[in-house]
C-alpha cells in the first residue's frame, strides 16, 4: 500500500526513516514543512526538508540532533572573524545544500526539482516533497512582537512567550501537485502525521488550500503520531508553547488540536492510563512505543502502525 | 611619500606586502584588478581583491601559492557529492569571504566599501582598493571561441592557445575615486606596476577610461616590475600568452607593451645583460632582485624601489 507521511523536522524524520526501512521503495511518499524556510546570507535554507533529506540518507548527526555527521565548522568561524552573522549554524558540508539549493532554485528550477536532484545524488530513493513551491513563512506572535520563525526558533532559542502563528503566504500557495495526488490516489492506504511540532510543523501543512478537505475525502485513514509524551515533548518546543497558549501540556491536547481531521490517535505506550479519558468525535485511540531513540525504535513504530491500518481495513 | 601599486593576484601581492611592510602604514594604497571576478554559485568572488587582501592579512596559503592557509575543503567535497560544479576551488574558509561579500553588495554596498569592511576585520591597515566598483569582465580569445577569464585560468588551466583579450564593460566603467584622487594627489611619489600579468591583470587597471592621461599627468614616476624573467613568467601564464600572442618571451616584451607609460623599468639582476638592449622612448631600465622567494625579498625589492625612486628625485 502507499503511505503518505507530513513531517516536520527532527522527531518527524525519525519516524519517516522507520516508515522507509519497513516499506517497498516506492511505497513511502514524505512531505515536509517548508514554513521554517528562510534567506539567511543569500542561501535558500530548507530546515526540515533538510533534516528529513538527510536523515533518509544516514548522513545525518543523531547525537547533536540536527545537521550533518562529522560535520565542520571552519567556515562558520572564518565568517564570524570578518564580522558576519553566526546565529545560524551552518556547518561546512551542510552549506554545500544550500549553495547548491539557492543556485538551482535562481536558475528557475522548482523547490520539487531541487529536492529531488539533491535526493537523488544522496541515493534516497524514497519520494521527498515539499509542501508546496510557493513560499509560506511561519511568523511567531511572541509578547514582544512578531518573529520569523528561525530568529524565534536559532537566534532567540525559543524564549520568548509565544501567543500565535501565523504563516504568511499559506492561503496563496499551491501544495504540491504530487501530494494532492496522492491524497485522491484510491491506493493511498495509510497518511501519518508524524511526532512534529502540531503549531509550526503541522500546521503549516494542513492550512494549505484544500489540504484539510483531500485529508478528509482520502481513501485512507489519518493517523497522528503525539510528540507530546507525559508532559515533555520529545523534542523542541511543542510543551512550552502550549504552556504559553494556556493547553494543558499533555497528548489530550495534540489530539484536541487535529480533531476532525485525525482517525486514529498514537499515543505513547507511558500515557495509556490518559488514552481512556481522550475523547474526541471519529477519533480511535491507540497507544504504541513512540518514544524512538534507537534505529530499531523507528522501524518498530514504524510497523506497529502499518500493520493497525492493515488489521483495520474494512 | 604616498605610494600606489597595481596589482593582480599573486606576483603583485608579494610586493605589496614588501611595500606594506616597509612604509608608515597609511602611505600605501594598492589598487586590484577586478576584471576576473565572477559570479560563480550565486557568489560574486574577487580572486585578485582575496589574495592581496589575505597577502597583506599574513593568512595567504604561501606554499599553495593562493588561497587562505590552513585551508580545508569540506564544503567543496560535499558540493561534488551533491552533483555541484567544484573546478572552481572553493575552500571551506574563503567561502566565508565570498558569502560575506555578495551578502553586503546585494545589501548595496560598493565593492570598495565591501573591501575596506573585509580589510578592517582581518586588520589589514593598509587601503587596499578595486581598480573599478563598476563590473569590467577578462573574456579570452582562444583558438576554439572566447572564454571569461576564470574559465580559461582555473578550469582549462590556461590550456588553450590564446589570440587576444577583451575587457568588457571597462569602456563603461568608472575608475574607482580615491584611485584617480590619488594620481592627481601632488604628494603621490611612486607609482608601482607590479609584477603582475601585463595582459590580464595590468591592462584591465590601465584601459579603464582616464588612467593612461592620469598616469602620463602624475605627480610621481610610474616604475614597472618585470613579472618575466629570463624566459619565464614567475607564476601564471604570461609566457605562455607572449609566445601564443607571437611575442618574444623576455622582459623587453614587457618593456614594449609598458611604451609610452612607464619611467623607469624594472627587471631581474638576472637579465642584466639583456638591460642594455631594451631601448623604450622615455624609460629607464633598472635591475633589482625581483625574485620573491622570502618575506626578505618582498621588503628588500620594495626598499631598492623605494630608495630608487628616492634618489631620482628632482
Amino acid at each position: 500500500m502507499k503511505v503518505l507521511a507530513l513531517s516536520g523536522g527532527v522527531g518527524g524524520a525519525k519516524l519517516a526513516l522507520g516508515l522507509a526501512r519497513v516499506l517497498p521503495v516506492d511505497a513511502l511518499t514524505v512531505v515536509a514543512n517548508t514554513a521554517d524556510d528562510f534567506e539567511h546570507l543569500g542561501f535558500y535554507i530548507a530546515p526540515d526538508l533538510d533534516t528529513v533529506m538527510y536523515t533518509l540518507a544516514g548522513i545525518n548527526d543523531s547525537e547533536r540532533g540536527w545537521g550533518l555527521a562529522g560535520e565542520s565548522w571552519q567556515c562558520l568561524d572564518a565568517l564570524d572573524r570578518l564580522g558576519g552573522e553566526r546565529w545560524f549554524q551552518l556547518g561546512d558540508r551542510d552549506l554545500a545544500t544550500h549553495i547548491l539549493r539557492s543556485s538551482l532554485l535562481r536558475e528557475g528550477l522548482s523547490l520539487t526539482e531541487v529536492t529531488a536532484r539533491l535526493c537523488d545524488a544522496l541515493q534516497v530513493a524514497v519520494t521527498l516533497l515539499p509542501m508546496s513551491d510557493d513560499p509560506v513563512r511561519t511568523l511567531v506572535d511572541c509578547e514582544d512582537g512578531e518573529l520569523p520563525f528561525q530568529h524565534y526558533f536559532v537566534r532567540e532559542q525559543c524564549r520568548p512567550a509565544v501567543r500565535g502563528f501565523r504563516f504568511e503566504g499559506q492561503q496563496l500557495a499551491r501544495p504540491q501537485a504530487q501530494f494532492m495526488e496522492l491524497l485522491a490516489d484510491p491506493e493511498l492506504g495509510l497518511v501519518v502525521i508524524c511526532p512534529s511540532n502540531p503549531f509550526v510543523s503541522v500546521d503549516p501543512i494542513l492550512g494549505l488550500p484544500a489540504v484539510r478537505d483531500a485529508l478528509a475525502s482520502c481513501a485512507a485513514p489519518v493517523y497522528a503520531v503525539s510528540p507530546i509524551v507525559g508532559d515533555r515533548a520529545l523534542k523542541g518546543p511543542a510543551a512550552k508553547m502550549m504552556a504559553e497558549l494556556g493547553l494543558p501540556v499533555s497528548a489530550a491536547s495534540v489530539a484536541a488540536h487535529y480533531r476532525g481531521l485525525v482517525d486514529t490517535f498514537v499515543m505513547d505506550d507511558s500515557d495509556a492510563t490518559l488514552a481512556g479519558t481522550i475523547d474526541e468525535p471519529g477519533m480511535q485511540v491507540m497507544t504504541a512505543p513512540t518514544v524512538m531513540k534507537s534505529l530499531e525504535d523507528r522501524e518498530q513504530l514504524a510497523r506497529v502502525l502499518l500493520s493497525h491500518a492493515e488489521d483495520a481495513k474494512p
